[in-house]
């Protein structure tokens, strides 16, 4: 399939095989995919949990409005932001680039001083604010490469946060819940898989300039 | 390449070669793959403009900080969010999918009336961030698809959206721009282009539950 064909593809998947799991290699390319999301500064204010026990899918269950994908698919990744993001983070952002790089502290310096100026500058909560449009770039990435490897998704901003931060205690990790996608495999009998994809014409959606 | 090989090949492209220029068929490319990114409820609130003129270039640049990828790139993709999301545009969702699927309003009247009970409940503020998620989650896919296809870019959050609107008229559209994504080929003397990825490690990105 070239790119095109994959993203037509792809659909929210509503009904999961629950028989069929993921395998190792494909949760590997999943967690690769997603830290290389790029991110605003290059900061990866996000981390991305991977859960596939049924005990933990069947208490989000209910906190996720009882869709039944949450239930079927083989795993959830759930997307959080960090709730700390300060000086700290990026002085470790540029130590890390100082090692891998071997960039100097001259030529470094002048960016660090910049990003603790425009952090400075911005309240908590635009700071998680900006952490939250990192997830959605995330997700917009990981939902590509699902569909290239055939890897069957759906996207979930309908779930109550509060409540999966709990489950799942991401207050002690410093952690918010923001996005969810369970993956897997499409269910034989999901009624969405045959359904004809609805998207706007695109002369309504493109203007060239 | 596979998609891992892929999303290392990418990177936030800062010179471009601007003799090189994307043909009709890779713009054609990104063009259905904005329109086919998943959107929250499948509204499609934004609008991508695909811009190649050198006038309008040299406009944008000193508004996105004069940085040089804005003036190099072959086309620059501006992802905008639509200023009008009311009842109209779920009517018009829910039209549409009557006429690609063959949907009865049977069917459709239910998701119709809990969709415009949820809008009816978010103030013009939530509207406008959810349609703002929605680009982010185009520009995750694009920069994916653009990878895939060996086409550089590079994304801005960096420039001045009112700056951009009004040299696009992009009140008159309805539209406000969010991001931009210049895209083309990667200059030979592009700094950054033989620069070791700096991402975290992957244990420190990903926890398995």
């Amino acid at each position: 399939m070239n790119i095109i064909q994959s993203l037509e593809w792809r659909y929210a998947c509503k009904k999961f095989d629950s028989k069929k799991k993921l395998n190792k290699s494909q949760i590997d390319t999943l967690k690769k995919a997603f830290n290389l999301t790029p991110t605003s500064f290059g900061l990866q204010p996000m981390k991305m949990l991977v859960l596939d026990s049924d005990e933990l899918k069947a208490k989000i269950f209910p906190h996720a409005y009882f869709q039944e994908q949450v239930k079927t698919c083989s795993h959830i990744l759930v997307l959080c932001i960090d709730t700390v993001v300060n000086t700290d983070t990026i002085d470790d952002y540029f130590n890390m680039e100082k090692e891998v790089r071997g960039t100097s502290e001259e030529v470094v310096g002048a960016f660090r001083k910049q990003l603790k100026d425009i952090y400075g500058n911005m309240d908590a909560e635009s700071i998680e604010r900006s952490s939250i449009y990192q997830t959605y770039i995330a997700l917009g990435n990981l939902m590509t490469v699902c569909a290239i490897e055939e890897i069957d998704a759906c996207p979930l901003e309908g779930f109550i946060p509060e409540k999966i931060d709990e489950i799942l205690n991401l207050n002690e990790k410093n952690l918010k819940s923001v996005l969810m996608l369970p993956v897997g495999y499409r269910a034989e009998d999901d009624i969405m898989s045959d359904m004809k994809k609805v998207r706007k014409p695109l002369k309504d959606m493109v203007i060239e300039l």
